[in-house]
Order: C-alpha cells, then structure tokens, then sequence
C-alpha cells in the first residue's frame, strides 16, 4: 500500500539533517521548506530526496554552512551578491526577497548572484514574489549536461527559468522548466529501470540520437524545442553565469561529483511590481479572466481539459496538504539512507 | 538571374511610401530602417514587403499617423506608454530608446506599450540596446493564431521575444523566436506553392494535427516546444499584453484583416546595463570566449558548425550590405503592387 507523508514531517526532517550537517537553523528551515515546497507541487526530483546530498556537500566543506549572501555591488534596483558557496535553496530565498524589496522601491527589482550552490525548485522563490503580488522570474545556469543547437557534445547546463503571475482569485501561473527537453533525472531513472528512452531526448558520446539511456548518460541532453531552446539556455548561462561573474557551463562542478569543490553557480532574480504599470486589482481580474478563458478551449486529442502553466501542481499542493505527500520508492529510500548515516529518525508515512 | 537590391534603395522606398501614405518624416524613417534591417538579416517575412499593409492601415486611419509614444505613468526605471495607435516600428524603437536611457540612469528600465500596431522584426529594437552595450529584451503579443499546449483551438498569438547580449570583438548573440512551431507566413507560402507542411506545425479546424496547408489555415498553429514554449508564448501575452492594458490574443485586430480597425497590440521592452554589475570590459570579453567555445564545438550530424543565434543573420549583413540583398519574387511584387497603386518609383535591383 502507498504511504503518503505530512509535509511537516518531512520539513522537519530536512531541517533536522542539515542543522546536523552544521547549516544555520535559518538557513536549514529555508532549505527545508524549498525542498517540501517541491515535493507537495510533486516535483520529487527537486524535494527532501536533495538532503542528503546538501549533507554530504556541507561535510565536505564545498556548501558552506557559513555562506551568506553578501552584496557586491548595489546599484539600486540591481544589486549583484556573492552566495560564498553557501546553501543555493536559501541564497535563492534571500536573493528573491532582495529583488521583491529593490520592487516595492524602484517598481523592479533584479538580484544577481555568484558562487552559489544547486538553489532548488525555481517556482518556489517565484512564489515568494508571488505572495507580495509581485510578478517572479528566476533563472539558474548549471553544470554542462546539454549539447547546444547543432553541436555534439554537451557545454550548456540544464538551465532553468521559472517566471510566477499572480492572480486574484485563481492559482498563480507559475511556468517553470528546464531548457533541456527532459530533466537529467527522468534519464538515470530509465537507466536505473532498464528502460529506453524517446528519440530527441538525448546523443551518444559520438552526437548520435539514442534511444539507449545508458548511451545518453555517457553523451549528451538535447534542448527543448531545438534552436529555440537551446538559444534560450545559452542566454541564461549568459544573464545567470557571465553577467554575476559566476561560473559558466563547462566550468561548474556538478552536484553530485568532486563532493570538496564548490560548485559556483550563478542565479538571477527579477521582481516587477504590478503597480508600476497598472492598479493590481485590475490587473489580476484581468489575468483570472485570460486563465478561466484558455482553461474553458476544447481540449485537443488525448488531453482531459486545458492547464495553466503551474496548475496541476497547485492542486497536488492542495491534495497532498490534506491527504500527505505520496513519495516514490526512491526518494523514500534516499531520507532513509541518510537518516540512518547520521542517525536521525526518518519521517514516518502512514 | 537573380537580383539584388541596395539596402539603401529599399529603405528609401519604403521611407518614400510611408510619408505618401501621411507618416511623420522621422516616423517613415524609422519604420523604413527596421524593415531593410530585417531585409539585411534575410528575414524577408518582416521587411520591406510589408510597406504595403502599413500604407493600407496608414491610409485608414487604423495606423495614426500622428500617434506618438505618450507616458502613461513614470516610475523611474519602469515607464508605461501609450502608442496611440501609431507606427509599431516607430513605437518600438523609441520605447527601447527609453528603456536604454532609463538602464543608463538606474541600471535597469523597462518600457511597456499599449495601443501599438505590428512592430516588426523584434531583434530590430534590441539591436539598439547592443550598441549601447546594453542587454537588450523585447517582446510582443499577437492576434491570436496558436492553440495554447492541450487545447484545440486558437486563443494565444505568435508572441515573439528577442533577447540581445553585447559582446567586444564578436557578432552579438540575438535570440529572436515566435513562440509558434513555425511562423505563420510559412503556412502561408506552403499553401500558395501547394506543398504539405510537416506534423507539428499545425492542428486542423478540430483540432487534429495537419500536414494540409490549407486545413492548418483554418485551425490553429502549435506553439514551440510543446507545453514550455505554450508557457512562454502566454507569459508574454500576460506581460506584454495584461500588464500594459493593452488587449491579448484573442482581441487583438490581425494586421491584415479589419484594415480600419486598431490592432491594440502591447509590447514590453527591456534594457540592463551590464555596468550596474560588473564592467563591461570584462563582460564583453566573457562572453567572447563563450561563443567562440561554443562555435568550436563538434558539430551535430547534418551541420557543418554551430553557430550561435543571431550569426547566421549577421553573416548575411555582412554579405548583403557588400553584394546587395536577394529579394524573394514575392516581396518583389509587393513591393512592386504598392509602388504602382500609389505612383512612386519601385526599387531598381541589378
């Protein structure tokens, strides 16, 4: 029988891991409710599966469980910070928070930030600009893992962007997507399975389609939506990466390899106020009306009925805060191991 | 043979048509030097060939000849304008203008537009921002012409957005992308010369996915990159469109329909400066490095060499302004169609 999982428990447990790691109490709640806020939108591959690695990485000194965000340069609404290898989850809060601030003064607000760690769900710090009424974009660049438009080796990282509209009375939009076509993650999990995977997801070592995930692991993702995408990956290496004075693709260690060496991401924050432009009453009436519009189109073949972006995430939310959150075999086996190295209590489901 | 035609003469001709038709000179201007820089790019879709609609809306009072960007509400790095129905080239280049002038004072602005018209090829304004080393941003709503991901029918535009990154020695990176599979004007051509299309690219009348041209002109387009490009291409008309007051997709007057109705189109233009975070310099110089890594990449099979975006239509410049530009015969006989019916001399190739 599936167990499911109060959101709670599992806060509680990632807090608890990390504080043991030597993470401020802060900052290990802000991680905490990063990751939870993951794992109840059901986006696993970016929830409490994560804490053992944010663990590991601040054993081996490479998070730095004394790294604050630190600004480097303030230019009124822009202000660039240095995260000194500290917990990317909660540089990210910060920083957003930053932004929506420079927002409620300026009208925008736009936060970069260098030497950074893996920051987490990007839709989590939009929902912060979100629940000021604010209009959220997050962008992070990542570890080589995708061959850019015509080439056939890997340079640019998945790199995410995660853009939050609030609303009145409906869910926020909130669209958040790797540049990549699929997650890294869905591919280890077809390794791990014994599954193929679809042409167009990934090359071989040689730049070859491949359908075999063991093939891609050793080659290359392939962007969404070809040169659109893959344009759109490459600008964010630049905004996130070269702009901050991060580190780009090719030059970030990835998460889960050379454990004792930063990683030095760059991320960047924007906040709009609404009322720069427009009074937010009016505003989110209009927005509700365009989102009850596009639900309400026939659906096309194959589909139920139309979805905003973030929309079935927000009824998971809903769903799992009442009924638990249903984890799968693999991220429950994940808070086990890690609970039993350091010897904690593993949350319970029932 | 083939003909070629002076930048120049093109941009003289269509300048010429436009005060015919009661443009402002430095409104003809304007307008006439995007177009022949989309000319110059090769991307014929948004040049000189559309003179003739623009005359057409000019002489109909669709276009106002006297509209001029008005401030709406100053909030220092954000401005909010009204175009008043006037020239969307014009409106365009001016509120990137604005949005550079407002970078230069607060590090960051960001114009919005309401009441615009068509305003043409968006790499056009951000190519202003880049030779102020300036990252440049535009964006623009559509009439509505894309089924949102899992609807059958249409509702979103084509809503393209342009991004520009400065360099030092390099060409500099232009992403410009409709948010659409293809643009619309291919369908167009596939129909007139009786070819099919690839699926993909359209959906029919009920919603079922085409190869038929013609079926597809009387259902919908897809947007790019399933679900994340559907995303986009509805954040832009929320930001673009909602957030400005000007009207989205599925109100918005298609250019070449309702010629004596208003379009109501909104755009969003934004400029950073790169100095409000590091200096330039250095920036221009990262990212020079950048490209010329990615450009030296293996290339994919079916490429001879990666290019970054914006190289292909930079190269072409280059070749154009030097050997003239290859009109396509169809934007030939428009450009031909228009010069005759108001009695001015067509553009002479050779």
């Amino acid at each position: 029988m599936e167990r499911r999982y109060a959101a709670g428990s599992l806060q509680h447990f990632a807090a608890h891991a990390l504080r043991w790691a030597g993470a401020r109490g802060e900052d290990a709640n802000l991680v905490a409710e990063g990751l939870t806020a993951a794992d109840l939108r059901g986006v696993h591959s970016h929830g409490v599966v994560r804490t053992r690695i944010y663990v590991l990485r601040l054993k081996h000194g490479s998070i730095n469980a004394n790294g604050s965000l630190r600004v480097v340069h303030d230019a009124g609404p822009l202000v660039l910070a240095d995260a000194g290898d500290g917990l990317g989850i909660a540089m990210a809060a910060r920083a957003m928070d930053m932004a929506i601030q420079r927002a409620q003064l300026h009208g925008v607000g736009v936060v970069g930030v260098r030497n950074s760690s893996h920051c987490g769900m990007l839709a989590w710090p939009t929902m912060r600009a979100v629940r000021m009424k604010m209009i959220g974009i997050a962008m992070s660049n990542a570890d080589a893992k995708v061959a850019p438009w015509g080439a056939r080796t890997k340079y640019l990282g998945t790199n995410p962007i995660a853009i939050a509209i609030p609303t009145a009375h409906e869910p926020p939009i909130i669209l958040d997507m790797a540049t990549s076509f699929v997650a890294h993650g869905r591919i280890v999990a077809a390794a791990t399975r014994g599954e193929t995977i679809p042409a167009g997801w990934a090359v071989d070592g040689d730049g070859r389609m491949t359908t075999d995930p063991h093939q891609a692991l050793q080659g290359a993702l392939l962007p969404f939506g070809g040169a659109k995408g893959s344009g759109l990956a490459l600008i964010i290496d630049v905004l996130a990466g070269l702009w901050t004075g991060a580190l780009s693709g090719p030059m970030i260690t990835p998460l889960y390899q050379q454990l004792d060496r930063a990683q030095g991401l760059g991320h960047l924050f924007v906040a709009f106020s609404v009322e720069a432009f427009t009074d937010l009453e009016g505003f989110t009436e209009r927005v509700d009306r365009f989102i009850r519009d596009i639900r309400s189109l026939p659906p096309a073949e194959g589909h139920t009925r139309v979805y905003l972006p973030g929309e079935i995430e927000h009824l998971r939310t809903i769903e799992y805060q009442e009924r638990g959150i249903p984890l799968p075999p693999d991220v429950v086996a994940e808070i086990q191991r890690v609970a039993g190295e350091i010897g904690i209590a593993a949350p319970v489901g029932s």
